[in-house]
């Protein structure tokens, strides 16, 4: 094995150098301060738990994206985390004893065996915030509200919100009785975008003519607000819980333009991110120069049945690695350089940090200059004491 | 599968839940703010590497304490850093491009497939320092400092200092041309702490007798400082190198002892952990009440060889987990209870929290008191505008 082989990191495994370290640390640290005031509790999950607990209720999404290893201890399975919010929900439903709504974040490592379709890194820190216990709109809102002031924690000017809800597509689905297969068919078609997949599907698949106009609106209902308007002509006659959808859109659209009319929206009735997970509003931020969502979040109530308590649920997340690319600061170049000795030098030192003050100490026989340690003072001795002296 | 079985966690992999989690957030700040003041930057090593990578130059503990992950991209093996330290050193022998000394500093999980033999947990949060391309003792005792100034930062009181020196049993073993069998039966004798193991290794393959007294005095040579004075005369043939080391453990204790004389010292000349991996002194920082080190660390030079740049290198590390047990803090009650509804809300909390408050709001039918969310206060509307009310 050659040198430059043991230099090569695994794809997508990647290290983080100075001065990209301190943003991501700066940008942790405004964003569990930002959660903090808004009542969110801290939690850290464990960063492997046996398979089975690990994957329950979550999808085959989650499983081909979980590493597994083998417990020397028992012999068990066990999945290093790709995803923290059903662990979250675990936390929530048997570790915590919280009987009205409960509001968690995190921020921690995660790996993933396959990068995500639409995320480059699989290893990503993951930061989200979760908020169990509440079925409103209220808190969903609340949800929505601060994934974007996240996002302008961040750093990000111009914010687009695309928004949708699984329960459009799931409500016309129950209501066109289709059997598994033709549910996947349709599913994989309006996953394509595609309208001549879509009518074939249809045509194929659903009896109620009625209801075949819907499934083809649902391919043709995305682009600006105006879009909740012809929805709601076009699923006029639509079971009670898709106009029920609808109007939670509206609300939710109305609630987050009141606090910031800049936001663009986007609206999708036909995405179907994490159908077999989510269950009412989903959404993901964008930045204009990102070909990714910054954030993604949703509705997903009763991830902790499987954990004897179903709870409400609903949050986001963000990777942190790529969130932190915002970030624009430039370390600051405030260091006090001291010399390796002197009279009292170690009390002067102790004293200076004591105070907040970055002081690196010269090494013997070192040859660096102070400025490659990012120092614009240094230590002297003046008149029988230490005093700095800018560079 | 019972609900019960979905609970459990494998053995050493917790979860943390407030109000521990934010304790250990508080601590991870203060400790990364403490080296950021010692001159030293973050760096956020992979989470994964390649496992030729990961374990060159490191010894077979590692090995087994290293989780193995097939990658599904390329078929290779990966490891799951099990160990920062040599993680670092890697980044600092090809990633960072420092001629002189490179201070850099972590905070980061890794796994464990066992737990070490001297601490609990297979999740370890490992958190700390290394000091590269210095050779000079100013580094080492730099490093010691800087040790012990965490323990106080996590809230120690009395600390316990155990420093030795590899230098010594190596030179010894040199200058006795012990065979590959015969070093290690010795090694094992002397890890025992068995004098009778040990008189009887050295009886069988050590010939000269001035040597064969060395060996026997290394197993006896434990204590405080006043062991340092019968060390120089029980190695006083001894080559060279033994002088030096003893010379150093003198600096070394001098130089603590002058900051912080109330560090207990217990210096240890047959302890030999990180026997393939360290190449001067080490030491393990206690605290009372703790059977296990709180801070481990030493001198580890030339770890980079293998990445093609060879440094002096020297640090310590901790387990945030652990350390952060000693902290304390009660979470504060500061919380502000808001309303659910009412004119200009919205407008009444965002600036509250712009404000560094935290405001948590209630959501409708929710019956929780305002003190299960830690709130001291709570929003009212009086004449025209809202204002804080003690709870």
């Amino acid at each position: 094995m050659t040198i430059a082989d043991r230099w090569l990191l695994p794809d997508g495994m990647d290290e983080v150098l100075p001065p990209q370290a301190s943003r991501m640390e700066e940008l942790r640290r405004g964003l569990l301060d930002l959660y903090y005031r808004w009542g969110y509790d801290q939690v850290m999950p464990p960063p492997v738990e046996f398979l089975d607990s690990l994957l329950t209720g979550t999808g085959t999404d989650l499983d081909l994206q979980t590493f597994k290893l083998t417990d020397q201890l028992t012999g068990r399975l066990m999945g290093v985390s790709a995803d923290v919010t059903p662990q979250v929900a675990r936390m929530d439903a048997h570790s915590m004893h919280h009987q009205g709504p409960a509001r968690l974040c995190y921020c921690t490592n995660v790996l993933r065996a396959k990068a995500d379709q639409h995320q480059g890194g699989r290893s990503p820190v993951q930061v989200g915030v979760e908020l169990f216990g509440h079925a409103g709109l209220e808190a969903d809102l609340e949800i929505l509200r601060l994934a974007l002031q996240s996002l302008k924690t961040a750093g990000a000017g111009e914010l687009h919100l695309a928004l949708g809800h699984i329960g459009i597509y799931r409500s016309l689905v129950q209501a066109a009785e289709l059997n598994r297969d033709q549910e996947r068919a349709l599913f994989e078609a309006l996953e394509l975008k595609s309208p001549g997949a879509l009518a074939q599907q249809v045509e194929a698949s659903v009896r109620d003519p009625a209801l075949a106009d819907m499934f083809r609106a649902l391919g043709r209902l995305h682009g600006g607000a105006e879009i909740l308007e012809a929805a709601g002509e076009a699923f006029a006659g639509a079971p009670a819980a898709v106009a029920e959808a609808l109007a939670q859109l509206r609300a939710l659209h109305r609630g987050v333009s009141e606090e910031q009319p800049e936001v663009e929206f986007y609206f999708d009735l036909a995405e179907l991110r994490g159908y077999q997970y989510h269950t009412g509003m989903m959404f993901a931020a964008f930045v204009p120069g990102y070909g990714q969502a910054l954030a993604k979040g949703g509705r997903y109530d009763d991830t902790g049945r499987a954990f004897g308590r179903a709870r409400p649920a609903t949050g986001f997340s963000m990777d942190l690695k790529l969130l932190a690319t915002l970030v624009q600061s430039e370390p600051p170049c405030d260091g006090i350089w001291a010399p390796e000795a002197g009279e009292g030098i170690a009390e002067a030192i102790a004293s200076l940090r004591a105070g907040g003050h970055r002081v690196v100490q010269a090494l013997p026989g070192q040859a660096t200059s102070p400025e490659a340690h990012r120092c614009s003072q240094r230590l002297i001795w003046v008149d029988g004491h230490w005093q700095t002296q800018a560079l």
